[in-house]
């Protein structure tokens, strides 16, 4: 009889969440119980697993003791409150909301720097990047061989879903008001999101940069294990409801071979590389889908030392609940 | 009694002819008659101008001795029928077209390069370049003694109107078609445009470089005399009605003052510049106005020798009608 493990999913009912639990399904996760866990409000609600309605009980009655990974999918305060009980009780944490230290839980994907794993303590503490940082050094990791990266310039186009439920519904109220010619008033957004494109995403620090921009530049340092690589960033956010989008530049030291570098994605676990006469989109290609669409590949206009791409993929799947269950794959076969 | 000038409008009844006749009057141009041209299937429709309505003729039976000044602001097939004509008769070549050689007409932005025209022969020919390269021009203009630049990064989030009216209609169409769930049929766009980001704005050569980008990237080099400058360019499509957006990282040798470009940029002309609390977006900001809008103004996360910044301008106004009016108004200057 194989092994099976017990599973806790914390912030159940998220977008996030509710794909975890999905995505265990999907790739028949040897799940024993599954506890799906909530805040207060949250709790008693239920969520579908195997045809059955699973509910959804309050996180802070719940004994970590019962589960072997713990998914931490609600905000980072909570990841904060609740994830030492479960590294006390011995069961391993994967956190999705960046609540923990890069020191104490270094980010994961499985196909770039899965080997880390090995050298952890354990009970495991592991976290999943940005969606954004996931989906680049899916791409980029394959390369690194190949190309002697100086400076990476990045224009993530984010979907409104990586704001959760909220962002997708705000986009589609907006959208329906502004169609039926009533007076928009942006909740969600800080202005008007439909039909337009906001070049901030969340509140900047003194030098004009926002947190979630240089989380990116630390995550993408850190997966790729390249401390020095140069990356400027710029977060836009977009109305598109489901995918993010990566308009980049890469400089290099030496010519770049375009068809090394195909080669070597079409080579790589997880990357749908799409040819120069189609593009990948995010509706399109993207939603729904597991892997990271890389498209547009191509060197510069008239320097050969550069190559400029663009990648599409769903921000829930790869760049979050599927990755996380990638990683509790991973876990299991260490015995979590 | 001062002096009036008549003018010819090719392609008057398109987004950008429309709106440069709007901006002759906005601006008091001093018209003298003015003659509002287009093909076979247009002329007999009239255009408002100074509360009157205009009739537009046909530009192939149109005698270009009656004009001083031309603006083409129909495809680049129809400039290349007649600027010869309207150049012949002494008539002034203004091409929004992209439809002559650079050697033949240069670009001309006239707070960036407006010198240039002293030193062209007459009747003159001079053209704007395309929206993106324009705004990026009055931006990077006033900062050329400030920053020795190396290499600019750019992905340029185009609005629909860039395909003129039917890309609005297209985009407004599909918008409503989702809504009511009723099944997409893409037109105009060569798939779903509505909450989608399209991350290839033409036909690619084999080595993936659309014409647009090309143009971009000679267009920015022509404009600011820096030969050299290295460009990297994306052009995406994104589902907005009006104002193209630009995501710009630009390289220099020495550490960039971020209060100088601040103060440089609003000692300049055109350039309204946002400040950190804030940033500008082409709905809230760009739409209708004549001003570059520039925002996130800061520099690399830890590379003092970055510049980032965000720009937004209404693609039809200083990205054309408003930029072709103002070459006119230093064409009369000359005296046209």
């Amino acid at each position: 009889m194989s092994q099976s493990f017990d599973i806790a999913v914390i912030g159940a009912t998220g977008t996030v969440g509710e794909t975890i639990v999905q995505i265990l399904e999907e790739r028949d996760f040897p799940v024993g119980e599954l506890y799906l866990l909530a805040s207060a409000e949250s709790a008693g609600s239920s969520v579908a697993y195997r045809g059955k309605n699973v509910r959804v009980r309050e996180v802070d009655a719940f004994d970590f003791g019962k589960a072997k990974i713990a998914f931490f999918a609600a905000g980072a305060a909570v990841t904060r409150s609740y994830a030492m009980r479960a590294t006390a009780a011995g069961c391993a944490v994967i956190d999705l909301s960046a609540g923990l230290p890069v020191e104490q839980a270094p980010n994961l994907v499985p196909e770039v720097n899965g080997a880390l794993l090995a050298t952890l303590p354990r009970p495991w503490q592991v976290a999943c990047a940005s969606p954004a940082a996931t989906a680049l050094a899916m791409v980029l990791g394959p390369l690194r061989g190949l190309l002697d990266v100086q400076r990476v310039s990045i224009t993530a186009c984010l979907a409104v879903s990586s704001l959760g439920r909220e962002g997708v519904t705000e986009l589609a109220r907006q959208t329906a008001e502004l169609l039926n010619v009533r007076p928009l008033e942006p909740r969600v957004f800080d202005r008007q999101m439909a039909f337009n494109v906001l070049a901030q995403v969340g509140t900047p620090d003194a030098q004009g940069h926002v947190p979630l921009e240089k989380r990116l530049v630390s995550e993408l340092r850190e997966l790729l294990s390249l401390p020095l690589i140069k990356v400027a960033v710029t977060c836009i956010q977009v109305p598109v409801f489901f995918g993010d989008s990566l308009s980049v530049s890469v400089q290099t030291t030496t010519a770049v071979n375009i068809a090394a570098v195909a080669a070597a994605l079409d080579a790589a676990d997880g990357i749908d590389r799409v040819d120069a006469e189609d593009y990948p989109t995010p509706v399109g290609d993207a939603v729904g889908q597991d892997a990271i669409y890389v498209g547009r590949l191509r060197a510069g206009i008239d320097d050969a030392c550069e190559l400029n791409f663009w990648v599409t993929s769903d921000n829930v799947r790869k760049g979050a609940a599927l990755n996380a269950v990638q990683v509790a794959e991973l876990l299991i076969k260490g015995v979590a």
